[in-house]
């Protein structure tokens, strides 16, 4: 029998990646409230993907094996040209570029530690300028070569918008990467092991796991949120806004989570970038709207906002383009989906579970002719 | 707790598309012994799909739809041949193909049953069309279109081989793809289902099932099969080699089978076509090893085969690459697949398991320079 739809609350596997306990998040069993605080992305990706923090001299050694693989091969930046004319879903065309590097990487389908380490490294500096490429190419822009003595986030920022970003808005980058590194168990993670526990390669794994990310239940919830903010567009139409919502049954995207009872703890860190980052920008509507935004769905639904929530406007003050919140999202989670494949792999079993079979049985088979013949008696 | 690794007899959700009971296989309530047996896969993709046998009129109706769906884009043909180039995995290939059609599809993101439906239909005429395309294009060869007046079965064997198809054969390759479509929550389903819970679109829950197929536990077993066998060679040689497999307890791909305890139903059919096709080719050696092999686990190792096993001469026979054996899978599953797919949107709710975490906790976050200098000290 179905205990719970969706699996909700069934333990899948054991895992040493992140815990949500007590609404605590812990990578590695670092809260991750400390990592936001004081980490480079850099280091909570070796952290994800050794089980410790580098030391100094690790981490730059780490840093630039990562920046020797942010290049991508022509090949590649040939498709995202031809891409970048077709009017659509950029999760769509991330998965199509992953699915190409897959080709034209030599060693797809070699198994090996050194082999899925050299894969990781690829993956995960080749996600963010494919992003960054295609953004600027669709723009009719060169793509732009990372600066190595700048960080992967303010990497990020200054392929995608053509500029060193200033220390607040880097900063702010930084911390929203490690926020979206890892969480345990979600949808896009689950699906990347499912994939890869029939032991298919990497590529499949976050080929599978960005098409899970792309739905509006995951990762398109940000996009969600900014859609709304947008729409409200002013302060004074949050209220009628929601409340319209509201009667209409509608979903505010952002708020509520399966897992966390107490809130997420994410989202705090988010809202103080939000509030950080609308005095940069000067264009401090889109968090005095969240914060009201949240003040009337906690206070009349009870839910509480997600990592999602504040995100869309950080994400906005940042100059992304809304089309591209979820992309920017994966270039984060590739970090975690790569922790849980290595870990899938290290103690691999098929994952493949049963279903309750709820239809029709015992169905006599009539042939084609007779079945006509007997549907006319009938009619 | 984790109750069992690889969900091993968890229910993870009601389906009314196959059964398996008492070691019974059944799509939508029909056997598929009098389904293999009597009927046209075309029927058998209307049933998983309607679920329902259509009648003649609806299955001419069907099938003519279905045709007129294989035809690929220009931008498709041009990709295929460009990957034909390379040296790598069909399964990749086809990945690739199947995201770049989400891209080229202005359907992708509709959601509506009736854009759904013909997001089917492509799917289906489609992945069959790329495989061919892609054998005969990197045969140097010309890619062929469907005969209107051909099965789809036949249509398959023809644009592959360029030659239509001798009646046994082509009777032998619809009871194949009939076999394979569909098999419950195996996991190129549940990864497709997994990914589609997020509401993300069905091209995503395709590439995503198919790199679940790649994997050598799933679908990639038939084509170990055909190593196996092609590196035997000769019926003297199986006693030796299987004898030499076991004292380096290796696995002999193609037996055994999580979910049923007393045989695979689909091995027998499979057998006997081995046989048939074997006098068909004249080729019977394959059939004969085949069978030895079979003797030889089940005796000593108390293994039974399972569907992997006889397809592998089976489609060696049909003149099949056996690199293509892994796609030619993926025509005949993806089916069950987007029957899996709508039935997951009909009662949609997000896959999100839980993971026990094992791992350290409660570790404190020492800022880097101070890191390395404790380090030090222990050094």
């Amino acid at each position: 029998m179905v205990q719970t739809k969706g699996l909700e609350g069934v333990v899948a596997t054991t895992s040493s990646v992140s815990s949500i306990i007590d609404d605590v998040l812990t990578y590695r069993g670092y809260n991750v409230d400390d990592l936001t605080d004081s980490a480079q992305f850099e280091e909570v990706i070796y952290l994800l993907w050794f089980n410790k923090l580098p030391t100094s001299q690790q981490l730059a050694e780490f840093k630039s094996e990562l920046i020797e693989n942010v290049y991508l091969p022509i090949e590649l930046l040939n498709i995202i040209e031809k891409l970048s004319k077709e009017n659509t879903h950029p999760m769509s065309i991330l998965m199509n570029c992953v699915s190409a590097l897959a080709i034209y990487d030599e060693e797809t389908n070699q198994m090996s530690e050194g082999a899925n380490y050299r894969k990781s490294l690829r993956l995960q500096g080749k996600l963010a300028s494919i992003v960054a490429a295609y953004s600027r190419i669709r723009e009719g822009k060169q793509p732009l070569i990372p600066k190595e003595d700048l960080s992967f986030a303010g990497n990020i920022l200054y392929m995608l918008n053509g500029e060193i970003p200033d220390k607040i808005s880097e900063k702010a980058f930084n911390k929203a990467l490690i926020l979206h590194a890892d969480h345990e168990l979600n949808a896009s993670t689950f699906t990347a092991r499912v994939c890869v526990a029939t032991l298919s390669d990497m590529y499949s794994g976050i080929t599978a796991a960005l098409g899970a990310l792309k739905g509006p239940l995951h990762g398109g919830a940000n996009e969600s949120v900014m859609k709304m903010l947008a729409e409200i567009n002013d302060i004074t139409q949050v209220d009628s806004y929601l409340h319209k919502a509201f009667e209409n049954k509608e979903k505010i995207m952002g708020f509520g989570h399966r897992v966390y009872k107490t809130g997420d703890p994410r989202a705090k860190h988010l809202r103080e970038m939000s509030r950080q980052l609308a005095k940069v920008t000067g264009e401090e509507k889109w968090y005095y709207m969240s914060l009201a935004i949240e003040k009337i769905v906690t206070n009349e639904k009870g839910l509480l906002p997600n990592v999602d929530f504040y995100s869309a406007s950080v994400y906005h003050s940042l100059g992304i383009q809304h089309d591209l919140f979820t992309p920017i999202f994966a270039i984060s989670r590739v970090s975690g989906w790569i922790a849980h494949i290595l870990e899938q792999y290290e103690n691999n079993r098929l994952i493949r579970p049963r279903a309750e079979y709820v239809g029709l049985k015992n169905q006599t088979f009539i042939p084609i002719q007779e079945r006509d013949e007997s549907m006319d008696v009938i009619a």
